[in-house]
């Protein structure tokens, strides 16, 4: 049914006013919600700041909104997406201004695992991933080139591997502001397939780039596929796995055979695959519904392979950056260009084997301008790496490589993969936080040590995109007694 | 005042028996609440085992026990005490019977950083912390030697750190035996100066083996300790700083000098050092009191470090080993030797500077044994490390090199320090949650990758143990469904 989003319907505009309607309750909800959370405005201005932005700068930066709000809807399909990459070279698929509200479709680059139940009857994802003997729907897959002559497996190579909706231009954004991201809503995309109506599913695959791969037991070497159902009805919290399979060589339509997972959006044939049904039995997965890949374009270079996660954001593969959650990216190049992709219904710290449960998504976002000039002073001043913000927690982001685009130079994009270091990525992760404490808190480099020793949660992000992270969690009710 | 556990009381008696029903009460309540989220006796029965302890290892374990359970209690002195190593040469404070219930207490190896606070007025303390020129309450400090000859800065060298009470034989256990230590109570200890009455105190030292020490601004080298005060009433849940000050060099008793914090137990002299008041002011620390060392006594060695964690457990420093929780350990040698120290009031994952809040603590445990001829077929069965489970969750704990005294081979406790890796301890987590997942849970090695992809968090224990941490965590939730 057309939620306001099908400009085909005959009801659509009923449906589209309705749909703003229920995004305006949404946001206000949001916004209720983390007040609610930090303990009130009053708490807000009296604690010396709960929220990473000062009421000062909120009212600067919504000073420079325009005084209506738009509302904006990007679906996902061949026109809309770029596949692969991030880049400052392309055309913007909205124009928005700070302040408003863009909801954006998400496609799964894993729905060739199952094109039954995650591509067919659904006409976006159906336009992306079409691809016969002569035509693909989006042929660039990849930062890698897109010469015949040059690539080896398909045009991009494969060097980078997600589906990217955007990007979106936030008018007046430069390098140096900040681009505050708050994510509103995040669901489940329902299958368009009528035989399975009301289901959604994801798949995970444990790929050659995981973290088991080479540690397999009797020395094996084998990539495998578990399909799993979504609920989207929101009346189960958990997944739980349909089937899986052995990746077996899949010959794509330009007649190009992949003997591993090499190359993204290969349609897997069934009929050269062995699904086994017995699998996860009562498992129930605790749904985390996130995008995985969310950012801004990096200066550094026109494509930038999707995977490694870097200092505009990225493929950081935290599953808090969910629902209720808000990113800060520092603004690299004009106009901010947000994409967003990879999303994930579910996943663990880590991400071990390779991937979440890639599940394709909707996501509602506010997106905030903050101008460098209203900066000053306050906690998202000369912010350098993506932040996150939840109701309860603020946290860091530590890369084995902090700005690997700039730090390994011309051959970055290819020698951030033998640089993969979670002792590496600590390092960061432990000087971003004790910078954060200092510089948006106030402390002496001695209080911030010791407040990382009995307060700070250090985790591990994810050891599987190359660049691999590890976060730093502190909660903010520990600085609810500040005067 | 007594709580059943001061002899010389008048109404000790009458005070014990008091203890003992409440002990009762408490263990009851901690079966009970445990069963509870698993959703009740039926429920582990219905789902194959939500309890690691199946139904029928409970019932032969219990046959095994006597009629009767005793209590025990076993203080902190420098009689009860051994600084800084685990031995399997110790005599036993405690013999126990499996099913017994101990109440043991610890001190912290950091209350020298404030003895005013943390020993004066504490007779336990007083007698272990004691040191004149002529004499130390506890001479020997670590695994080191005990020659004047050979020791550089203090009997034992300093080569562990942690003052542990114990061991605590339990009748019968031998090499193969799986120890179950149910933590059913875990309270701040007091302050035994009158000045300080109700109170509790801890130390926070950000110290030479802290992750962040040649990592400090602008290339400084300094040792700070922070003295924070614990609530120890319940009726607030966080500990504040106190004060901090920078570490001076310290000349103890015995007239060595001790220009970094090198050798547990050294008095501070305050009149040496610069107490700066004016620290981490509103700052609320959430508390999660816990020991950081716990664990029984290897084979391999006749004096171990205390500092490295290991298969016996010992040094885990995971701050959920506290109230409600349960560990597992394999017994190395005959009677098992369960120690207990290095009580922390609270610690965020990764223990970054090098210490937690270093506050003594008073613990309360119930000890049962697993044999090792009714392990079989059961989860615990082979078990090779320390296994903690709280009421919602499992974790298993992996290290740099997880049995470093066997592979390490005669240089183990020097060389141990120069494998430290946060890469090689999730490598070792990832392999035994694997095992963990297949054993226990009977699941193939396939569904077992996918499923700590999506459903295991990774997270940082320590990085300041020499061999350090990596935990998983998996919710036992995830395993409701199954028939």
């Amino acid at each position: 049914m057309c939620k306001g989003d099908d400009v085909h319907c005959p009801h659509f505009e009923e449906h589209y006013a309705t749909f703003k309607e229920d995004m305006n309750a949404e946001r206000r909800s949001f916004l209720r919600s983390g007040l609610f959370a930090a303990g009130g405005l009053s708490a807000i201005g009296a604690a010396g700041g709960l929220s990473l932005v000062t009421p000062t700068l909120a009212q600067a930066s919504e000073a420079r909104q325009p005084e209506k709000r738009a509302f904006h809807y990007l679906p996902a399909n061949s026109d809309t997406v770029h596949w692969g990459y991030f880049s400052k070279t392309l055309k913007p698929q909205v124009e928005c201004d700070s302040g408003d509200i863009v909801t954006i479709e998400t496609l799964t680059h894993h729905a060739g695992d199952d094109t039954e139940r995650m591509v067919e009857g659904d006409e976006g994802a159906e336009s992306v991933y079409l691809w016969t003997k002569d035509k693909k729907g989006v042929d660039r897959r990849g930062a890698g080139s897109t010469d015949p002559n040059v690539y080896k497996i398909g045009s991009g190579d494969g060097q980078g591997v997600h589906i990217m909706t955007g990007p979106v231009h936030v008018r007046g954004a430069e390098p140096g502001d900040v681009l505050e991201v708050r994510i509103l809503d995040c669901v489940p995309r329902e299958s368009g397939n009528p035989k399975y109506a009301g289901k959604s599913f994801g798949s995970n695959a444990a790929a050659w780039w995981g973290f088991h791969y080479n540690d397999m037991l009797n020395d094996a070497k084998r990539e495998v596929i578990t399909i799993y159902e979504v609920d989207a009805s929101g009346s189960k919290s958990w997944a739980e796995a349909v089937y899986n399979f052995k990746w077996v060589p899949q010959t794509d339509p330009f007649g190009v055979t992949h003997t591993t997972i090499d190359y993204p959006g290969v349609p897997v044939d069934h009929s050269l695959t062995t699904r086994n049904y017995d699998v996860l039995k009562g498992i129930r997965i605790p749904i985390r519904p996130h995008f995985g890949t969310l950012g801004v374009a990096p200066a550094e270079a026109d494509f930038v392979d999707s995977v490694p996660p870097s200092y505009t954001g990225g493929n950081v593969d935290n599953w808090r950056i969910g629902k209720g959650a808000t990113m800060y990216y520092p603004v690299s190049v004009e106009g901010a260009l947000l994409s967003v992709g990879d999303p994930h219904a579910s996943q663990g710290d880590s991400e071990l084997c390779g991937t979440a449960i890639e599940c394709s998504l909707t996501g509602t976002f506010q997106l905030i301008l903050h101008k460098k000039a209203d900066l000053a002073g306050t906690p998202l001043e000369e912010l350098k790496y993506p932040m996150l913000e939840t109701q309860s927690e603020w946290l860091v982001h530590g890369f084995s490589v902090p700005n690997y685009l700039k730090e390994l130079g011309a051959t970055a994009q290819s020698d951030i993969y033998s640089k993969s270091s979670i002792d590496a990525a600590m390092r960061d992760a432990f000087r971003k936080m004790r910078k954060f404490l200092m510089t948006t808190k106030g402390l002496t480099e001695d209080e911030a040590h010791s407040l990382m020793s009995v307060g700070v949660d250090f985790g591990i992000t994810q050891v599987v995109d190359g660049n691999w992270g590890v976060h730093a969690i502190i909660r903010k009710d520990i600085f609810a007694g500040r005067a």
